[in-house]
């Protein structure tokens, strides 16, 4: 039997590494797609690429796009600075506004302008030319995230859109399909899916202000909720963390 | 009066700067938007340059993105050839189709999968860190076009997904419209408009295969219908060609 290609969108971190333990899991062909966007994080481009090589992903491309041209993000500008030990009760205060309220201030200065909008187009094109239908993507719309572009409802906005977009889809001859797996997962069942698939979270790179060798600072919105997501398992995180 | 913002893109092209000339006339602030795509044609970049400049915009990205990454198009790949000396009554032939049928195998090989998506998910981007309201794109569903992403209900699934994906949009503070003021009109009838806001189509690059000094083949798929634009309205075409 032919497996199915799906094009996975793959940041090296705890989310779209255990996205792509359960592709994987599902019988897709994975085709990994990094973006080097300048981020400050860079360290999570060498994680992806070890996780690509662990995972025997059909093709791994990374591509490089400069957002810091427009700005506007914590993530990609000088200027910002990434907010820093912020307790879980303010996080949790955040996620409880993001689902009682429509999303609207609490949208944290981490969010970058577009940025999955951006990435899914890439993922559109490689499918259209690997003729693969199936698009994967580790968006995930409790805990921590508060991003306009994690939702169910812009996803499905995305694949009506795709689908009058490309040759395949307008010839009928393929649909395009966008998983989002993670999507009502809380971090800690994220990572209790990806325990129970082997998933080596050693390899992962989450810390939005990681050390150039990936070790991550613990404390920013990134390192909070997942060391909360280990701990709720009753699991140490692998991953390194500065002293 | 603050004159209102627009991302306007910008290829260097008779379409796009037809498009910024009737953005400026309509009292916009163009911030003009340029991709280097691994397109063979890359004088069109030196030629947005010039276009930009004689506009006066307020500002002018060439954003960098190298969609040879994953071939597919013969404006990307160095092995697909691009269709040339094709006689205008197979392009007439192709466009009825693709007016009259679904848009189906007529989509040219000149397809670069997902383009405008990319193109118009950077422009995005930065409408939503300048607060733009408004992206100007010189897409033309009739002529010789046939590429899936230039259709009106194309470019309304954009617009749904595109104000689900933002702060801007989720936040109801901002809006995003997007101006298509080509999508009905021949090339035609885009000279005469530019012709009448005054436009030196003597600067834009439309040619596949342009020199690197910009001059055109006067054959390809892009050359053909613009060359018979000018025709149609009397008048010769500034641009220079091989002779």
């Amino acid at each position: 039997m032919v497996k199915r290609k799906a094009v996975v969108l793959l940041s090296g971190g705890l989310d779209s590494t255990t996205t792509l333990a359960i592709a994987k899991s599902e019988g897709f062909e994975p085709y990994a797609l990094t973006f080097r966007y300048g981020q400050s994080h860079a360290a999570e481009v060498s994680a992806a690429r070890e996780v690509a090589a662990a995972y025997v992903v059909a093709e791994h491309v990374v591509v490089d796009i400069d957002l810091r041209t427009f700005g506007g993000s914590a993530l990609t500008s000088d200027d910002l600075e990434v907010p820093k030990g912020r307790s879980a009760a303010v996080l949790t205060a955040e996620v409880n506004e993001v689902l009682t309220a429509e999303v609207n201030e609490v949208i944290p200065i981490t969010y970058v302008p577009a940025r999955n909008t951006i990435f899914l187009s890439f993922a559109l094109a490689w499918a259209e030319v690997l003729g693969a239908e199936h698009i994967f993507i580790g968006v995930n719309a409790l805990d921590y995230c508060g991003y306009p572009d994690c939702r169910p409802e812009y996803i499905e906005a995305f694949v009506t859109m795709a689908n009058l977009a490309t040759r395949a889809g307008v010839e009928n001859s393929q649909r395009l399909q966008i998983h989002t797996p993670l999507i009502s997962l809380s971090k800690a069942e994220i990572v209790s899916k990806g325990i129970a698939l082997g998933v080596d979270y050693g390899m992962t790179v989450t810390c939005y202000v990681a050390s150039p060798t990936g070790q991550g600072c613990g404390e920013c919105d990134a390192c909070q909720p997942r060391l909360r997501g280990f701990r709720e398992n009753g699991l140490a995180d692998p991953a390194e963390y500065v002293a």
